[in-house]
């Protein structure tokens, strides 16, 4: 798909930036940092995903003309242009020179840490951060939530179909995000073709229903797809779609071919799949499993699987594609620190709130993970890149100054990465890719405790502010409410 | 954006393609309806939308030399290639021929009824499936959702601006389709170039915090803009931030210019709305407006406004653009009839289950709306359009036989009209603009009892099948069940 990323944006940024550009604040730096406060899905960790597709955004990023006219079409509601000629001419020759720094996708990230940081001009930070957290927050969601599914599905396939009952091309990103979370193949095409990640579907009931009998559609579909033959068999009648497809599994084992499954979509999966087991063993087609499918999610196929049922594989559409049960991820983008010019120091900035669940954090900030000797890991230290980190390692919870852990003497990784430097792409292919993202994601699953990776009331793991940035916040807060 | 509309499908929508086409079904005809079963968000109606969309896939469609490429490249799971080359090549060169009969969009619509139908070769109604409800399910459902909002605000503006939340580029069509539910503008940049609809936006807490204190972001933001200026109060203090508007808008006034209004984003938006009328009332400032906006939906408008707030506009982001409590439509397409070739008789298809309520309608369907003669709706009748209709006009729920009711002697008007025709599309550009679909949809809402527009438990508007279709359905049931 080709998008036009400059205007996938909200109004205010492109207000704001003509505010930057007439306040002569085009040369001010400033540096933002993208987070979310709260665990998806009520569950002990996320999957972030969405940064392939900011770095698409960094590559063409650019005002058409058309853009340009566009907005040069649009009236302030007190009358007149809203924008002025000579900073849409500004616009059209802008070109991206942020600097982003971000956790590769299929890293497992945790609430209240910087998964992506923008330094540089701004105008630029603003310009995206739109696009950005559209990305990054609905891809993260999306992964996160297959992750659990896949996990529920305990090592057999699951295959991701809900692109008729995704949100719009959302759909697309959301095939994408599925895989990289852990799904074996999607049935979205246009993401097949476009992210290189495994497409796979068979039949559906229509074709079924468009011959006399579903015999006649089964033979057909088992001469035309010998080997891809998985044949749909609550058109009608269950039982009887499963004798026809054992009629037909016989008469391809006849030939030297193999039934590879038969799906069911309706009714109590879990006692029809053992009904449909008990048949096609007796009839000896032991090798033709059982794809089941109809409105799964972690929970429907914990507790089919928790029946004894068997199952192949599972195809879960709509409440993957659209994150049902939590459909958005809050992730945020703040303004952490500014600097008059490139070469000056850091300011830190800060929001204040009512709610200390609200306060931002100051700074340029990265993230620390810490680990145990057995490669679980301990902690996830949040500390700024432009300060000392204290020798003591201690992190401090950013809800509860009383909460605090000493991780020092442990083995860390540092999490951001360069994904694009002076607005060009510092990413490598591999790193851009959904299935190496994937398998990040399936090795950064292993580091997680099982109490962490429990569905429901998961352990929650410790991440918090270095002692030096938590003292500067509350130094911070001090001041912006003048007492201090 | 540029979509490819060819691509974007399930793959077993592909392989059955190539059966139809390797079983000597491409002249086959068949005709779909698509329809949903339950009314979103418990409401009492739908507005439908996404048509446009449908017509420009109608427009574009093709498989271009990449996407056969693709297939091309893909392997059965059994081994060898998956497509038939000389299937690719008769892909290559297919043309949509169908036709497409839809509402328009912005019509109220309800469950159980075909809001779009498609006829043509069986091949083709299939490779259009997956997208179709893709547009047309999700747009629905946003349509809906911004009526049910736009209500709640009673007569004042709701922007739309969940882009940075939505489900990815969905947030694109989310942004036209909440104000084609209604919505005064969106903040989406690309949705208003694109569709021609309205953007709003002024600025973020970014800005005030990139200046050294709020009161001189105020008067810069008032400086650049005094013609698009509502400024944002709570950065650091609600209240010190209402004064500082305040100081702006008595300076702007002395200008000649006007303050048009302050944004509250956080805390009890109806107290701190309250508070904040009686203080630029207070400072002589009775023409500035307050806008509210953080998190809200139709339940906490009502509630705000219950409770006597003062306010201008809302700005509604997440819960609108993502339809938060309820993120998918269920919206089904099955196939209803078939027939060898485009000069013989349908014969009607039925897709049975366990349960009624999936019991699929056969025929080839269209609805007829009654009106009572104060211009309020009476009943829908969903009919076949190849049979006469019964003289009685009576329609049967089709859930339940016993609830039926009589519409003779009332003015009706049918409601699905030619989208495209032989492949081309049959809507005029005036019908597919966004702002003459949200006049349709005003308009639609006006035609509704009190009852049913009630955000809970609202009245239930009687659709049923036309007595006819109603016989043949249950004799088709029979006969499937082999008790005939």
């Amino acid at each position: 798909m080709k998008v036009d990323y400059a205007l996938l944006t909200d109004l205010y940024q492109l207000t704001m930036a003509q505010g930057y550009w007439d306040a002569g604040k085009v040369g001010e730096q400033a540096c933002f940092n993208m987070y979310f406060r709260d665990y998806p899905f009520k569950g002990g960790y996320a999957v972030a995903c969405g940064m392939a597709q900011l770095a698409d955004l960094v590559e063409q990023y650019r005002f058409a003309d058309e853009d340009v006219a566009y907005l040069a079409s649009l009236d302030a509601p007190g009358g007149g242009p809203l924008f002025n000629p000579d900073f849409l001419e500004y616009l059209r020759d802008l070109r991206l020179t942020v600097d982003i720094d971000a956790v590769l996708e299929g890293t497992i990230v945790f609430p209240h840490e910087p998964i992506v940081r923008v330094t540089g001009p701004i105008m630029q930070c603003q310009l995206i951060e739109t696009a950005l957290l559209n990305m990054v927050n609905f891809q993260t969601l999306i992964a996160t939530k297959a992750a659990r599914v896949v996990r529920s599905a305990a090592g057999r396939p699951v295959a991701e179909f809900g692109l008729r009952r995704a949100q719009g091309l959302g759909g697309v990103w959301a095939s994408r995000a599925a895989v990289v979370g852990g799904c074996a193949s999607t049935s979205d095409v246009l993401a097949g073709r476009l992210f290189d990640i495994p497409v796979s579907g068979t039949h559906a009931h229509s074709w079924v229903m468009s011959f006399s009998d579903e015999l006649t559609a089964f033979r057909e579909y088992a001469r035309i797809f010998p080997k891809n033959c998985v044949l749909l068999v609550d058109t009608y009648d269950v039982e009887q779609g499963i004798r026809n497809a054992i009629t037909v599994g016989l008469e391809m084992r006849e030939r030297g071919e193999r039934l590879a499954g038969i799906r069911i979509d309706s009714g109590d999966l879990s006692w029809l799949s053992k009904t449909a087991r008990q048949m096609l063993d007796a009839a000896g087609l032991e090798d033709c499993g059982i794809v089941l499918s109809n409105d799964l999610d972690e929970f429907t196929i914990d507790s089919i699987l928790g029946e004894g049922a068997d199952v192949m594989s599972f195809g879960v559409g709509t409440k993957l594609a659209s994150a049902y049960d939590q459909p958005t991820l809050g992730g945020v983008y703040k303004l952490a620190a500014v600097r008059p010019d490139k070469d000056a120091p850091w300011t830190s900035r800060l929001k204040i709130s009512e709610s200390v669940a609200k306060l931002t954090t100051p700074g340029v900030l990265d993230v620390r993970r810490y680990y145990l000797d057995n490669g679980i890991i301990a902690g996830d230290m949040v500390f700024d890149v432009t300060r000392p980190v204290d020798d003591r390692q201690i992190i401090v919870d950013p809800l509860d100054d009383l909460r605090q852990k000493r991780l020092a003497g442990k083995r860390f990784e540092t999490l951001l990465a360069p994904l694009a430097r002076g607005g060009q792409v510092a990413l490598s292919r591999e790193e851009r890719s959904a299935m190496s993202a994937r398998e990040r994601a399936l090795a950064g699953l292993e580091t997680l405790d099982e109490s962490q990776l429990r569905m429901l009331n998961p352990h929650t793991y410790p991440v918090g502010l270095e002692l030096g940035l938590n003292e500067r916040r509350r130094a911070l807060v001090a001041e912006l409410r003048h007492i201090v």
